[in-house]
């Protein structure tokens, strides 16, 4: 019985490739297997999947997986405000490590002895998939034909159509990858640390000029509203969002950052929902939420996006970090307003039952009863006791 | 012999009570003091000065501590790229401390056994007096008639009226508050949760619509060249961008955060410079620190904001964490190419001698010969060792 | 109807003091409390009791809140191995801070519009009573008779005779206030920086010299099981654990440290059960917990640790610092095994079937089959990337 | 010409294998190199070198380090009061890396093209050398033959006779590595979880019972005296520490913490200086410093302890952290008392005229004049404004 291998399959070159290496020179059965995180419109799916099977794979499944995506990590970067570097929603990181998660889940389903991923040795994907496998299927071998053969993309095709594979593989300037949140850009001015990417690189080109005005609705932290429409489903809210910002060219930027292998990455991305519901989810914690609460948050989120980054989304201190995530949003409800326009978006106040900027205790700048210029006065003094001795003592 | 009070005067209403009611109603010899951080032209300066004498200061002293201002606050905010919550420059906490700090030494300096202010009791900015006047001159009495007497602004009126002084004091939508690292607005919406200021508001009006890209030069992590020109002293590169970008309706925000006091407050402000050359920079450091430095930074720059947004710019920290901040600059020194356009700019790249995305080591995304695909199975695998063990113990 | 106010009694002269001045001076009517943490025996108690009817209150009440002191606070602190400085377990701080609250609720339940409070105004406990009042009853007057009238213990004992209460107060060398987290020793010594208590100032003399070795169970992070003998209640282990350590002098030493009011203060403590349980638990979870678990875990409970203790433990980001810790004591469970000595202990080893330093996965210091020496080697290469890079462009 | 390679070389068994096995079965020319951290008598320097010589090494050079690895090094530790995981002083973690920097060095400065260490792949060291070999000497080949071969003891010791090597290499129950900052004692018990080392396996032994009492004092943070002797060399101070300290079994305990590798891994030690020297600069910084200083440090401290032990030593944040540490000692000057007894010591107080808990601003607990109970009771109100509120409108 030929060995078993779980290949995580994309449809793109390096995986058609895998495939043939892995079922024609390493005579094993290929179940492929494609996870589908919110990025893949159905017809994709079927076209992926007749592309294995056409391949010659044993077998080819997709896995749903954008629910779980959103309700075990999206979620979570929502509540954190979660942007690497304070830019980078973090887009493909989070996808990428739940489509390993999901192929390393059901190469152990399958009682499969190995299991394989197309990346390169360059990047971060490679490390997110083989930790994952790693973690998830200890016993099975990881295979990475397209790292260890170091084929050169001209190569892969020449051994493709030998194996009878005749497709057109057009090389596109920018490698593109759509994601539920986000996609990201990279090729030719990403390679550069000086260049910006080009109006035509984006994939959704600007088609709004008119400034709109919307209203985002969060319920403990989760967006549930979008423009007067309800969702059940913060998934399709995401989706709303996107397709009506999206047009304005809204939520683009390159990221520059530690790659895990300790050399710096650079990608553009566009990512409008991700943008406009941090930034709008923050302004309403602003309101509702405590000092020290803001403070704790940033600093366990800020952790978690790195690691979630790095691909140690599985080490058990991430579970430790979304509990305490989730409980801080009990009162982080209410209205946020946004202004979209070209190229840029506005949050323009909040509304909430639990807005501590309530009126009742005295506004800013406005004198009130609950406290006296006296109690002021006295704070003043007992906050600067340690310094004004400090001072006495070391300086004066 | 008159008891000696020093009075810290804008020329304002409330101040300008302060003179006539020390002066006439307890008797005390008034030294006015204005201190100017670099948002009064000439002309501001001298008008408050005649203002101070014709209502009966026995002296008045202007004291020019821009230069301080930026060697000894605004570069560190700069170094850490500090944006409170994310989103605010500080402008008018890191200038009151200053004007605090300066208006106490004088005090000690000529001897006063009285110090005075102007600020209510329901903001920022009296802590911040307080603060500073106890920790520098611990044996001046503090006297802040505003806050103790509690006046309407009607009643304030009266009385300089009562005095003989009958100037116009016409009070504005906006209490409007500009310095050199930007001008605050705050009234009517900003005491509101849910409204944004009409576009009628903003001190700095757009008259700019055709985008511009510049180049900004820094040197250890210091603003010395703008569009072209090169600046010395980095105060007048602040301003460069200041004139630059202004124009172009940039920098505009509402913050909203906790005030000392524990209540929630929420003002506008147009801070271009800052939000640029913040932005610029932090974009630089991406390119030229290394992951930790990136990451420590943070922590302490955030906690750097906090403290000198809450008065607590004396405490001995506050040294500590400037020297480490001026440390991590030795090599973040670079040009930064910048779009600005209506209402946004946009960080294009960036171009430095000691940027780590070098391609001699290999670029993102493709191989190189530094390390090959077997290291990086390596490093996956050990990395993993713990979770991996972890998940074989506990859950498996 | 006269005024119902509420006191904290704790049966001492200040409170005292406050019973007769409040009912009689200000002619209010005194609705006593004490609440016990754990710190009073049966007999304490009752004499507390009749102490307060007899200086005339109107009612007095015994809230025991040991075991919601445990539950909600004591608890956390073990799982947060909570040692203020790194020394001392805020054995007074978290008790005071528990009675403050539950005489604020007592308050509110029974409709009091004022209460007292009889501490001075030169230490941490006034600002807790202060805090916990106005924070759950924000609507009463707080009243501090000792704190506003600044009698000197002479004085209170004067006014005490003139009212009839010929009571022998007498003063002893230190001041002890004993509770289930440890009984503090203040007085003589500790106001110097320079010396050490002596042998005679500790409450519990030492007894036994013979070393003895105990087993301390843990489940969930909690303990159940000392010395052969089961709990189902903690308190009951804390309890044990005291009894037998207490007699080895185990648990002594004096913490200096900041005061909430700013200045430095020194109280001396034996406390041997909090230092040994936290000792022993955190050797326990470095077996069992991940690396980043145990540096997150200590971020937070060091936080939580300096809230409690200036009074913040009603902060919302408490509750959120809880349940973080709370999450993260799922696996640990197990023995800990304690050597017991005069003046200190050892923690000598653990047994736990979550021990990460599991023998299967090969010992440290041994070779393994769960990777290879090239694993490491890879390892360290990707590890030393960005530095040797960084070493590359900027030093070589 | 035969190829260079440099060989940090202790004189154990491991490393007179590899001097076999490079020289002769590889043909290279063996430089070995010790690098002396402060472990080493003279006669132990001389002997390695011998042993060198004897095995056929064609240079050997000792590379005195104690200094630097002192002012490098170790007065960072002291000032961080660095204990790992609360409790390990890195004692070898941080020997090592000085040891393997020291060797790249050299291996670069003689224009070797080869490296080698003699570690196991088990470890931590071998990370540490691969990771500074890498970083300072980038383009040398890194050998490891002991961790490559993966050889019994047995079979290395085979080989060495082989090549007429008959030395007795007696295999000690225990592997110890004496060192400047102490000792650490590996075996047996530490390769379980459950068990301490007895009182055979301590290199020191307990020779003295009566009680001693030392003074210790402190010049910016440096220990510069030691009961009574001056010494203007730090290194000096640490001996005499340990030479009082050790004879009464002080410093001894057993680490258990996380391996760079990922796995756990225990180690006893015994290190008096470092224990003693910890807390009693801690416990003068405790007097001496802000409590925002003592934060902030121990942030660092705890961060730089982890890097050095996982061989980061040389990542360029480890430099910010050492000139953040530095600038808060300016203060740390003073005396403290400390108590040596058989397996414990106390330390017992502190003189220093930097001490802010001076009497000139009031004791703890005794009323001052520099701030009334009303004040207190204004910051009380002030600082319970926020979560007053929070309660009002969420719980209330």
């Amino acid at each position: 019985m030929s060995q078993k291998v779980v290949l995580a399959f994309s449809g793109g070159l390096d995986t058609s490739f895998c495939v043939k290496y892995l079922s024609e020179d390493r005579g094993m059965d290929v179940y492929s297997v494609l996870v589908d995180t919110g990025g893949f419109s159905d017809a994709d799916l079927k076209a992926i999947e007749e592309r294995a099977y056409s391949l010659g794979v044993k077998s080819h499944v997709t896995i749903s997986k954008t629910d779980d995506y959103y309700q075990q990590c999206l979620k979570f970067l929502v509540f954190g405000n979660v942007l690497k570097n304070n830019t980078y929603p973090l887009s493909v990181s989070a996808e990428r490590i739940f489509q390993a998660i999901a192929a390393a889940e059901y190469a152990r389903e399958i009682g499969a002895s190995a299991i394989a991923h197309g990346s390169t040795g360059a990047g971060n994907d490679q490390v997110r998939f083989d930790m994952a496998f790693r973690i998830i299927a200890p016993d099975a071998e990881v295979i990475t034909p397209i790292r260890d053969l170091r084929l050169s993309r001209e190569a892969e095709i020449e051994y493709l159509k030998s194996k009878g594979v005749e497709q057109e593989w057009h090389k596109s300037a920018y490698s593109i990858n759509k994601g539920l949140w986000g996609t990201s850009v990279g090729g030719k001015e990403t390679l550069t640390s000086d260049q910006f990417l080009p109006e035509s690189a984006w994939p959704t080109q600007v088609t709004k000029t008119e400034p709109e005005t919307i209203t985002l609705t969060f319920q403990h932290g989760e967006i549930k509203g979008v423009a007067g429409e309800t969702f059940a489903n913060s998934v399709d809210a995401i989706r709303k969002i996107t397709e009506l910002a999206g047009p304005f060219g809204i939520g683009r930027d390159i990221h520059v950052g530690d790659t895990i292998i300790g050399i710096k990455g650079r990608v553009g991305f566009e990512a409008p929902a991700p943008l406009i519901l941090i930034k709008a989810h923050h302004t309403l914690e602003k309101h509702v939420l405590g000092k020290w609460q803001l403070y704790w948050k940033e600093q366990l989120a800020n952790w978690y996006g790195t690691m979630l980054h790095e691909g140690q989304f599985m080490d058990p201190v991430m579970r430790n970090i979304e509990t305490f995530l989730a409980d801080t949003q009990a009162h982080v409800s209410g209205k946020v307003h946004v202004l979209l326009a070209p190229y840029r978006f506005q949050v323009l106040g909040i509304e909430s039952e639990h807005d501590l900027m309530s009126a009742v205790f005295g506004s800013y700048g406005e004198m009130n009863n609950a406290w006296t210029g006296d109690d002021v006065r006295g704070f003043s003094k007992i906050a600067s006791n340690q310094v004004m001795i400090y001072e006495k003592i070391n300086n004066q």
